[in-house]
């Protein structure tokens, strides 16, 4: 089969990092007999550097017209100091989930047994933990209307939210947890937000269609204790846009293995892919940063075309580098591969998995 | 000299462990000679429940006239999964702020080296950690505009901050970093919100002022990430209401010990003190709870009210019961004490400092 992907790289890493996940699918093309045809874009700061604008038309139409978006990582210090600045690599992102309807961003975290020990957790409270994060991406308080007055004493950010962008979200986080340890936790502060009491409405609402789903809910304070002190109580975490960022962030560091955590946006038509870590400035062109999560995003997105045998060839390749320790140096610094040299192994891999021990 | 406390147990726990630090604050009366005149009063759901008023008038009134507010915890589980109840116990809380002009919350959260094999974190990712948190406790999301469209269909949360607002507690942090190891880090979401730029942008032009201090920036997200993965690199952290309720919640268990934590409201005038943990309904009348924070809150309302002395004695009998093991069951369950043990321990100990061994 033939597939058209456009290839966000962004900012930072993003450009090495992907790179080594288009060798990965090459590999996939090759051996499944599929064409992965790759279209570059700009978006982000270089997007900003070069065109004066984040996201421009040009991206979003190839985005549209494409069977799959792999992105990389975008922002760059330059931007994250001048809180005057007007233009910021962050608006393209934002933008760009908005443009293509991409309202459920799905994290999978999961505490690989082979990296437990890189974890900051101690072992018996990280072990077994497998969680899957749902937050919403294109409402609440990201997308409301902001303001500054006139005489700049006064800021405003408006975070509003609607039964139907609740209930959309809802029936997907439902549904993964149907097809996984069947409970559901709905993270909130319905004790002080409207917001957040519409959610908790809707959601119990909702979870009458889906009986077998134990539905509970959590306060996002309470939420942020309960992922250091018990994470592997959760199974689908599902959340709003601004408490999604905070606890999947949080959620992605327990396992000591940021480096391998990838994630899918998803919505309306085409999904959009890529690694949980940022662009990582201060790696930048070392050849140093560690590419599994872009190449495990390249894993989700064949998933997503319903590829799932190609998806778990690129999954087995990565679950053999664990082995084998060919890995960054974030995974071990005392044994540290370049990214290029990851990339590498991976792709042989899924080319020839049984000579490569 | 003579103090006039008002006594907020609330629910919960909130009586049994007040109850301890009125013990602590009663011995420390007799030793120094001070009179504590106690006056209790009601908020949260036992306050609903008895006037249907989450925070009578007179609950208002009286604080206002003390010199200080003791107060437990307040929550109550009926409360928590009905998002269509009008009266909440946490609206008595929030408007008990407001009221009093609380704009401070200040949360010093310490890896204690005798409780660190309690932390969920690995002993070398914990140690050393001292972090002292000042969130905003009367403005942003927590008191905007709230709205439910007529149809239920539409719900919506105004946040707001005005320079003023950033201001006041600016320099009250900056001044606490001043005393400790002079670096601030503003935790806000810049990339996203207006009124995080607006943060920024006042702390920044505030920070000329303090020279002396270091000020650094995380994003909000990056921060709940860094609380975990290095916390000992935190002095003195700023943010906004919601992120200070989030970041600060996360803070508190990583070092083992959340049933330690006090912390202070402060403002305009009278100062509010309370333990960090919530209402604990599971645990209420079982003599269980650990009183540790509310005698520590005690200790940080003398501080407040310039009984350094006074302030320190109860300090030390604080790490007098640690070091003797007299703790209740979440500390150590092999040999757990009583609530009331605990507390006559710590009031004993404070009497007869030299006889207790
Ligand atoms: C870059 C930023 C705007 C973005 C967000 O907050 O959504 C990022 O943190 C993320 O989680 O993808
Ligand atoms: C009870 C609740 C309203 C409150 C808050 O969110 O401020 C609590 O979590 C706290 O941090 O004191």
């Amino acid at each position: 089969m033939k597939f058209n992907i456009a290839l966000l790289a962004g900012d930072g890493i993003g450009p090495e990092v992907t790179e080594q996940a288009v060798k990965a699918l090459d590999a996939i093309a090759d051996v499944y007999d599929h064409t992965f045809k790759f279209t570059k874009a700009l978006v982000g700061a270089c997007a900003i550097d070069a065109t004066g604008n984040p996201l421009p038309d040009d991206t979003i139409a190839l985005c549209k017209e494409s069977d799959a978006v792999l992105f990389g990582a975008i922002g760059h210090p330059k931007y994250d100091n001048d809180p005057s600045a007007k233009v910021r690599p962050e608006q393209g992102l934002l933008k760009l989930r908005k443009s293509l309807g991409l309202f459920c961003n799905i994290r999978p975290v999961k505490a690989y047994e082979r990296l437990i020990e890189n974890s900051p957790l101690k072992k018996e409270i990280i072990s077994g933990t497998d969680i899957s994060i749902y937050r919403e991406l294109t409402g609440g308080i990201y997308f409301g209307d902001k303001h500054l007055s006139d005489d700049g004493q006064v800021a405003s950010d408006g975070c509003s939210y609607s039964v139907e962008e609740i209930t959309r979200i809802a029936h997907l986080a439902f549904k993964e947890a149907q097809n996984r340890r069947k409970k559901l936790t709905l993270v909130d502060k319905a004790n002080v937000l409207e917001t957040s009491r519409l959610w908790r409405k809707t959601v119990t609402e909702i979870a009458k269609e889906y009986d077998d789903v134990e539905l509970d809910f959590l306060f996002v304070d309470n939420a942020a204790m309960q992922m250091i002190l018990n994470p592997s109580q959760f199974d689908v975490i599902l959340t709003e846009n601004l408490f999604g960022d905070i606890i999947s962030d949080e959620a992605s560091v327990i396992g000591g293995s940021i480096g391998l955590l990838a994630s899918a946006s998803v919505g309306s038509t085409v999904g959009m892919f890529e690694p949980i870590h940022g662009s990582f400035p201060q790696a930048t062109g070392k050849n140093i940063a560690n590419p599994l999560a872009s190449i495990l995003s390249a894993a989700m997105m064949l998933r997503h075309l319903d590829l799932h045998e190609e998806a778990n060839a690129i999954e087995n390749a990565v679950e053999k580098s664990l082995e084998l320790g060919i890995t960054t140096g974030d995974i071990n610094p005392k044994k540290a591969f370049t990214t290029t040299k990851v990339g590498d192994f991976i792709a042989d891999y899924i080319t020839h998995p049984d000579d490569t021990n």
